[in-house]
């Protein structure tokens, strides 16, 4: 029996996360959870499963839940999210919350051993060093719950990972994979969130569509798998049915398949190195789908996926900036304040004039995180 | 240093197998092998490699090669199999020889406790049940060479065997995909040893064009890891690019992909559980290749691969029959004896008219091997 805690249940991968655990009640038992604003979500999974702790945003939504549910302690805010992440019975922590909020809970509950399974790129993409340097130092085992990821993850086991030539990211290629640069002028939040595979959150949605999402991963796999940006490559693949694959010296090739579900790869990282059954998963059909494709990326068109791996190579605050430039955009277009091709542009105009410190520590990373959230703020006032 | 006995030296897959231990004279050593009758490829491997015993098909000529390699071993025949496969310095045997003859010499390694790189399809599906209780016994570790089998191994690395739901074996379909069943009535032995993507033998050529080939793959999974036929399928994809796959309890499609070169699952076979570069082997380029197909298999227009299976679920000599009848047959094709179409059907009568015998000895499957011969033999008079 594994016990969780989970970092964002109301989210996307974190209801998903709730559906697993649902499913296998003799694996695993949520200990703790910390939700977002919909209570009536909240309420739902506290009547499914039995958590010991639950942190919510406010200390009002605190107050009304303790009264409706008595038997389970409730918390909030910042600390509401450290007190989950490090709550004493649980040995897995899952982290779904979106944006840099999961930092310092994370960082937290790697200082107690926990395995940590992290759906959080960003707490990668900014603090890949400290995250690493502690998982090493506590061993912590970081796993992935990204699809990509996960099929990279899985396509290392029982490898000899020394042997490792070349680590394939498939892409999708996001909403507008076919639309050409001139064609993304016009372009809506709307038709931006209308995602041809996945069916997600909007900001990643966005960062499909920009593959600023592809390149977060890149960062990610660089990070997670020590392997240098020259030994990450991206592969668009529309059918997203190759999750991601792994070269090997021997020019073996190891992927895994299967048709889109997120709840694989988050239950993967739960029950690695078993596997268990999901049920109303659909099973993969490949005469079904009767071709797959792939294509090289274009850099030109896809201008977000060349900024991230140039901020992965700058490496320092510069991916900070680059993470707080894209979150900060995203944000605008998806309030319609600025249009889809300005994402980019506000991120290349950040990094240009970034200062870039190496190494920085968290504190640095947070006030970098909200500098650079202002000067983008600036940008389009 | 891994020490390794050769059984086929001069065939395809025996060949390929000696270009491995020549690139790794720091991994493997050759220390005993037999070849065909071919004696200036005998000829050439001991200048380029120095094993202690070697054994040919006849006295005259290991009387030959002894006056011209005074330093080495010969011996021939049946006994000389068996000797290179026994030899007490190895610990791997390769057995690349083609039909049955390889059962006896391998059966005697599996009792030293060797590791067996098994090549030799017929020896699985004839004595399947006697060489993996004798493996069991002996705690010999058989691991697959055929490309196919090792694409199987490879994505059950690591993995709980326990969770597998189904084997994938893709098949390209061989030299005559894209007839239908009318247009194979003509076919000429040339048109069939036209691979559009493996380089093999005659036999294995005309086995993939009927695909009796696949069909040997089927029992040769099921044998070597223990599942049943219903969790074995075949899926057409013409480009064996992913050389085959597994599927696990919770969806997940694990897959070996590459270029097709026998070399790499060879190679595998004897680094297992590492990796080891290859020269001159092609890394795979999906985007050059752009498209991967896939179809469900018409088990009437490949009748083979039904018999096969039919076979598979029999079990017994009439694995035996099967295979003997097949190799007959395909001799008397490749000698323009018989028609292409009628590959298929003497291996159907002669099933017809099988007398099962479950459990066969090693006596029993060698009696029925060369009864059947005599039978397809009789059929064409």
């Amino acid at each position: 029996m594994k016990k969780i805690s989970l970092l964002g249940a109301t989210g996307s991968i974190g209801l998903q996360t709730i559906d697993i655990l649902e499913q296998h009640p003799e694996a695993f038992q949520l200990v703790a959870f910390s939700s977002g604003r919909n209570m009536d979500v909240t309420r739902s999974i506290l009547t499914k499963l039995t958590p010991e702790l639950v942190s919510v945003i406010s200390a009002e939504d605190a107050q009304t839940l303790q009264a409706e549910f008595p038997h389970v302690t409730f918390t909030y805010g910042n600390e509401g999210l450290v007190e989950v992440a490090t709550h004493p019975a649980s040995t897995v922590l899952v982290n779904a919350v979106l944006g840099s909020v999961g930092l310092e809970s994370t960082l937290a509950a790697i200082r107690m051993g926990k395995t940590i399974a992290i759906a959080n790129k960003e707490t990668l993409v900014t603090a890949g060093h400290l995250v690493m340097a502690e998982a090493k130092k506590y061993n912590a085992p970081i796993l992935p719950v990204d699809s990509e990821h996960s099929a990279l993850f899985q396509s290392m086991n029982g490898e000899n990972t020394k042997r490792i030539e070349r680590l394939i990211l498939t892409a999708s290629g996001g909403s507008f994979r076919d639309k050409t640069r001139d064609e993304l002028v016009g372009v809506t939040v709307k038709d931006a969130l209308n995602h041809p595979n996945w069916s997600m959150g909007a900001k990643i949605t966005i960062d499909s569509a920009t593959m600023m999402n592809k390149g977060l991963e890149v960062i990610e796999a660089h990070v997670l798998f020590d392997m240098p940006y020259d030994k990450v490559d991206v592969l668009l693949h529309r059918e997203s049915i190759i999750h991601s694959m792994v070269e090997y010296s021997d020019t073996s090739v190891m992927a895994q398949l299967g048709s889109p579900d997120m709840r694989v790869p988050i239950q993967y990282a739960l029950s690695y190195p078993d596997r268990l059954p999901i049920q109303h998963a659909q099973r993969l059909n490949l005469a079904q789908i009767g071709q797959l494709h792939f294509e090289e990326v274009n850099f030109e068109r896809y201008k977000a996926l060349q900024l991230a791996y140039d901020a992965g190579r700058a490496g320092g605050t510069m991916l900070t900036a680059m993470n707080a430039a894209n979150e900060a955009a995203v944000a605008l277009f998806l309030n319609e304040q600025i249009t889809f091709l300005q994402i980019e542009e506000l991120i290349e105009r950040v990094m240009h004039t970034h200062n870039n410190v190496q190494l920085p520590d968290l504190a640095t990373i947070l006030a970098v995180d909200s500098e650079t959230r202002k000067i983008v703020q600036g940008m389009v006032k």
